[in-house]
């Protein structure tokens, strides 16, 4: 079990344009070691260029509606059509009722990341069987207060609840990571690595900030 | 003024994968003649193939918001990013707040084609200077029912009001327009041309259904 | 272990008025016996007054949302001042995020009845301790076809999959419950009761209907 | 034309209970002068109790859907039913679309307030015929910076635009009013009065408060 990244892009300046690509090139290159899994999350535009230069990229969220006259809207069947090797879902910046993400991960041939906000939400989730959880206390979101120094117990908590229902979904730490260190105490807690955005994409040096990253996490 | 064309791809089927580049293509070829435009209004994540293939193609929406943290949003700037001519808004199956349309169109740099559902909504749009605005009654839309012909006062009104107001915004006619027939009559009352959607992206033969239309329309 | 006869009064015309007030008088008539509880389930508008009619008397939803700067937004604690003995939520619709029904059900100190749409919403639902959960595929509601006959697997796995983690939460059965007998089958496959709607708020004869009910139910 | 007052209740803890009768006995007691109008805008819980006290009594939304079945919601038609003399909508914490602005309005037996966060969406609102049009941009609710002293001219720039399409419909200046001096200085702006909610509803004093503003506006 190696150690996985995801980069959200969210919709940062960063997540689309030069930038967007030499940072999806980096992660490629990094990836290549085979010691730590990068996964890219970024918008539905960004899909088909982005995954053309890494592969791990998914999609940061699809609309819970099947194909048809839906106007404005992302099906998964689009992401899978445009290269996406998985989904993220249900982060606290769009979140689905827990039915749409039941159907989406019904329906769903590429891998799923289903993101919750409290241990009990987590365990929720993890009756679905989703690929990755994503445990992400809303309130830290952002704040480069890392969860796993401010609340530590939430982790723990969510590994031990999930496992009681789930034995196979990876389990993630997310909100606040903002130093490699962060990430290492994460792992230490009990998950198999970390979901970050503005630690990266807001950085003054993107590529650099994920080679500190890659070089502590990877093992 | 030559007539418009918008064939709204939807989250149909047809909407993404070789279908939809064929499409693309055709519409390319047929707007060469310089007699009709063809604008395409595509998905998120076709955005930027389909526009490689035609110019004239639009986003099928945004999202009301900034560049920043926004996991799963679109925002105008990618959609510029992406290759998007312009951008359909407030289509009746993804409207928008009347603040949004307007924050949005303050920010766009692409034309906009705010569809509208009532002659006064139509109105109010226009007092925000949209390039295109499309009057859709939504009990109409995919019913095979042409507006032009069911309800043909609700696109005569919104002519007249709408140029009460504003003089220079261009008027398109959408909702069950099925036949070049609904769109000749849609064109006799007044509008520059038509919206459709599965008229061409439901058709046995999407590519003929093209044709046919851009045969009657053309000037 | 009485059986329960959960009504939703919906927004349907019988929900407020006169007729409201009559089906609570009765409501509290039959409920007077002690041989099954009748809970109904009213408007926000209408809890004040119902509730002093009819004891048992829930709000059909509330905002998830503490109290504060929230123009046209429904607090539990406006539920509770208003009489409400309890609150319903995530009725399909109107259905609420997980993270917001767990905030709602911290803060309540009124029972709590929370709807689901599939055995595994259920089961996820349960894990947060409400006092009740109906079990109601949006397929057949209002359609008149119960549940507890076109699917009936739905009611049992719902109860096999719910007591794995909750022995303590009352199940009722909800969705297309249009006579007492399916009622009966409801409790025979396991569940406390039925949650209905159109049966009784559209019937010709909305009093008798539910003396009916009542007449069949009770133990 | 005597200057109103809307007091906006919002969902503050002052809202319901035994306070918000308080603050209703005083408000009918001040408009029996005749010298000023005071509206108070009220959740839906507490519309039937409050306007049995103060018969100048608003809900403070309603939901876009006709009667039937739709749990959780509240109708116009409720509203009236519970005494409401007017409903306020489009508050920018409950903002609605423009065509379903347009649907109560066209159904609604009673006044309505509709607010708008930009010039532009006042004259759209203004082409629906409102009772009351209040001008309130958002970024300035709840601060205690007075529209009427950081923005006079989206004031200003209002009412001209306004009164380029409806010359009876009412507008009001929300957004930011602390004082009666604010209030003072709104109706120098060419507004026949204000829309306030935490200066009386977060008072220490909410009687005393609404009482200054009741001697300052008072003609």
């Amino acid at each position: 079990m190696i150690p996985i990244l995801v980069v959200n892009y969210k919709a940062y300046p960063t997540s689309h344009g030069k930038i967007a690509e030499s940072i999806a090139r980096k992660a490629s290159e990094l990836s290549s070691t085979g010691k730590i899994r990068i996964i890219l999350a970024v918008p539905a535009t960004e899909v088909y260029r982005i995954s053309k230069i890494h592969e791990d990229t998914y999609i940061q969220s699809v609309d819970p509606v099947t194909e048809g006259a839906h106007t404005g809207h992302v099906t998964i069947e689009m992401a899978e059509d445009s290269g996406a090797k998985g989904v993220l879902l249900n982060h606290s910046e769009k979140k689905l009722l827990y039915r749409d993400i039941q159907a989406i991960l019904k329906k769903a041939k590429i891998e799923t990341l289903v993101c919750a906000e409290t241990p009990e939400e987590a365990a929720a989730v993890s009756l679905l069987n989703p690929t990755i959880i994503a445990i992400e206390p809303p309130e830290l979101i952002g704040t480069g207060i890392p969860v796993s120094k401010a609340k530590p117990e939430i982790i723990t908590d969510t590994v031990k609840l999930v496992r009681q229902y789930n034995t196979e979904t990876i389990i993630l730490t997310g909100a606040g990571i903002s130093t490699p260190d962060d990430a290492i105490k994460a792992m230490q807690l009990g998950t198999q690595g970390v979901l970050i955005a503005s630690a990266v994409m807001k950085a003054r040096d993107p590529l650099g900030k994920l080679v500190e990253f890659e070089r502590k996490m990877s093992i």
